[in-house]
């Protein structure tokens, strides 16, 4: 609904450069690339490179608030580590009043783990998460990862549609979804999210740049909205990560 | 007690068309008929057919504002994704003022499952629903599923008739039940449910039309206020769902 | 604290009819006598034979606003279907200020079931209703059934003694319990309740009238405070009914 | 920090008389001595003897205002009844505010089950009446046992101590702890307490008087600050209690 | 982002003399040197020595109040007994305001146990500790123990980066963190912990001095922050304690 914030032309394209995994999967993410561990390898690369946002928790927004202003931020709202096992549930951390006015958010995120045992407190803290959001004029993208003993294979195309309707039912401006296998699932998922965008969750890094410069190729041909991408960038050193993120805004972008 | 909002010439008789599926069960429902993924299709239907209201989510209801505004919302306050097992439980996900004043709800919705472990969660929940909606004037349609490992069969007639009754003592003005087998059955629902209107829940989409209108025929002479009907309208292609929309509209509301 | 409310005379004696079996055993309840699905059954035995007061849920309460306005409502607080097994908890549903302000409630009850493992959450609710009805100026009535895996035997003397004492330790003006068995057991319950009077709950039809007419006469004589009785008056047809309900009100009552 | 309300001449000592267990046990306790079913009972002998208050319940409070009103109150915020098996949790019934505004009390008392799975709840909720009594100027007393499967031998010496500092650490001005067997292990339990006073919890009715007198005198000569008993006081009959409570006074109060 | 309330001179280095042990490890701890029972014992230490701040928890803090008035505290938010087993669960004791106000904290502590099952509640308590915290002006530590039946061994070398990580994602200021084992594993744990600063956990008393003080050289080599240090130092005999306390601070602070 309040789109015109990261996409100010609506031209309903969109090139995220995540930065939750050090909290998500813990800094082994980092160990390829150390230069990775401080949020100014994101934040330069976005600003150099025209990426829509950066992904941002609470305390690297805090801690990076004078670094790069210039690069809008989606605040991460819920977050948890990658430890525990069970059934999952990603708590609210930071309000959407928090994001907007201490920490500079052009966007919030959120997201949902449907089939878990916990996914009612999910769902409902992402309900009011989108009403907060709304008032205060920001987008909300939705992370949608099915999951839970209840859910057999997290990326076969009915889950991942299924993912993309969640994210609309409940308000979402933007779904960020797992890649399915195929251009038609895809296609469908995108279909049935209606007036949701629905982006590429990135995933671990890819053998070959081009891997995923293809696989996003192929996002985008089936009518996808664009990606949100973290380690395909920044597990990468900076040479490679800059070679990869102008084809990644070219094609996500188109320019 | 605020029915007038929803049906003006206190006939007492509901078509409701709903659009909640998405979510609860998944959009696998929109495979044989995708016109049926966005929610324009079930509103120009609503516009076109009479039926009394549509029935929509949160989400859903914010990005179809300025889709028929002239067909009336009931906004659908709780929800969950199918896809978990174990003790249904169905959170409140809008607060009914947010319905009745950003979405312009003319009723309000809410699922409960008598019998689960987290019953008590949704009967707290319900009966505050009743009071804030009370408050500003719009009805409350109960849907009441008996569920979990309490409930051997949920379509039971001596369950049927504790639903409408469940909703009666906490205050709906409506409750949408499923069919307990027969005739006898349903008119002892709808005795229980004392001053409250009993709607029949429409259910999977029926081998045939006739079948459909047969079993809401039996509704109507059984005592039941109406329908609340789905994928029997919206799997259908378009002609055949102008068609049933017709017979239906004409059933349960008698014009 | 409050009791003139219900007692103006002071007389410390009460007939309650209880009324809200539909939702706590289900509409099976009714099958016998028909006529007694709609409170006008049992709000017209009231007011024809001097009840001290009928027991609703909100739903009812509503619903039947405008039936013999004249007669006391006790408003119930809690509640819960009769479906889910394992260990009980009836929530709160219904705050005490509505209960006063809309519901016209001339007393609050509420269900008690000490033993169980969600003890802790009713213990904390009623004892915040008898602070919420002391400052209201209503007297409260508690049910105390204690119940779960750790109660072998809910009518044992020492456990219906318990349950008085719990409501008084708790501030209930009211304690319903069941009947312990004897006279003796009845009257200990009835000393450990100190300042709180203790009324008979009621229980399953017996099998003749004088059956039940001779339990209450026990109860009276060991320093019983009257009865809440439902099923032993409205499940007989309206002759027995009225019949039934004069002795009960002349032995509780006194007159 | 606020001991002058109970301690006005700053002598350290205290003889509570413990009146919650009917709630706590069950009338059973008063089965030997009828009387003391009535709060009357420890009421009189409180005045009569001079002990420096009466532990009670919010209802009991309530019930008991008129009776000498001269004799201090504790009010006892948090209690369960003593049915349910399992890791213990008593909520938090009555609040700070509540107790000194309504019941007059002159102190209030909370029951901490370290080592219970509810240990987080109790703890939080304790902080909590550590800020509000601070706030209104009434000190603390916490009953401290630690329970729960973890806890093998709730007197163990350690496990005293241990219940004696978690009350310092938390903020109480009393800590009522269990005899951990000898004199020694009783200094201990002081010494770690630091600030805070200790006072034994008197246990269930000993063979003789003077056995529960010998206790007492080994406590103070330990270091403790007095105690707070209350079946080795009523369940013994009236002149009995009459006599080891003027034992009790003098020793625990040095008068 | 607060620190130069602990930190005036912004050397980024912290000797924090740790007091919290009495609750969560029981007073056993003080056994060895029972003048440590007594808070007077640290604070003395701290001031004749020059630590940065003592850690106390509120009922330590407020019993305190008037002992070394000069000496910096940071006040314990959370805390729970040493004595259950199972997932850990340190819930929040003391709001971050009271801390500020009636405490004077120069700065404010929570223990995170990521990884176990309540997670989710340690995450959402503490981030929103650092938004307290930064309205009110104090700086946030951070105590990361990753527990819980998910975590095999609390003290690898990537578990220990991880918690440093978390302590910066959620926004602490510094972070307190076990010993990982070697030099280049706290060197990592500190590189990704980016501008969060992190100091050692001091963990038990070591066999002798020297042990102690090798072991916070080299956290002070691999780019650490400093130390909390509590068993290490009030554990010892006056006299000893008074000499490793010197070497601590000399290691530490660098004077």
């Amino acid at each position: 609904m309040f789109l015109e914030k990261l996409d100010p032309e609506a031209r309903g394209r969109f090139a995220f450069l995540a930065y939750d995994q050090g909290l998500e999967h813990g800094p082994d993410d980092f160990r390829g690339n150390p230069e990775s561990a401080s949020p100014r390898f994101v934040l330069e690369l976005a600003r150099d490179f025209g990426y829509t946002a950066v992904v941002l928790q609470q305390g690297v927004a805090l801690a990076a608030r004078r670094i790069c202003p210039e690069v809008a931020r989606v605040i991460k709202l819920n977050g948890k580590a990658g430890l525990a096992r069970g059934e999952p549930y990603s708590p609210l951390l930071c309000p959407v009043e928090y994001a907007v006015s201490e920490l500079s958010a052009r966007a919030v995120g959120y997201t949902l783990y449907p089939g878990s045992e916990h996914e009612p407190l999910m769902f409902r803290e992402f309900a009011q998460v989108v009403r907060d959001a709304g008032r205060l004029g920001v987008p909300v993208v939705a992370w949608v990862y099915p999951r839970g003993k209840a859910v057999a294979n997290d990326s076969a195309p009915e889950v991942i549609a299924y993912a993309a309707r969640i994210a609309y039912e409940l308000g979402a401006d933007i779904a960020k979804v797992k890649w399915p296998g195929d251009r038609e699932a895809f296609r469908w998922a995108c279909r049935v999210a209606a007036e949701t965008k629905v982006v590429l969750s990135g995933g671990p890094t890819t053998e070959s740049r081009q891997e995923f410069v293809d696989l996003l190729t192929q996002v985008m041909e089936a009518g996808g909205a664009g990606v949100a991408v973290g380690r395909n960038v920044w597990q990468r050193p900076l040479a490679d990560a800059q070679v990869i993120s102008k084809e990644i805004v070219r094609i996500a972008l188109g320019r």
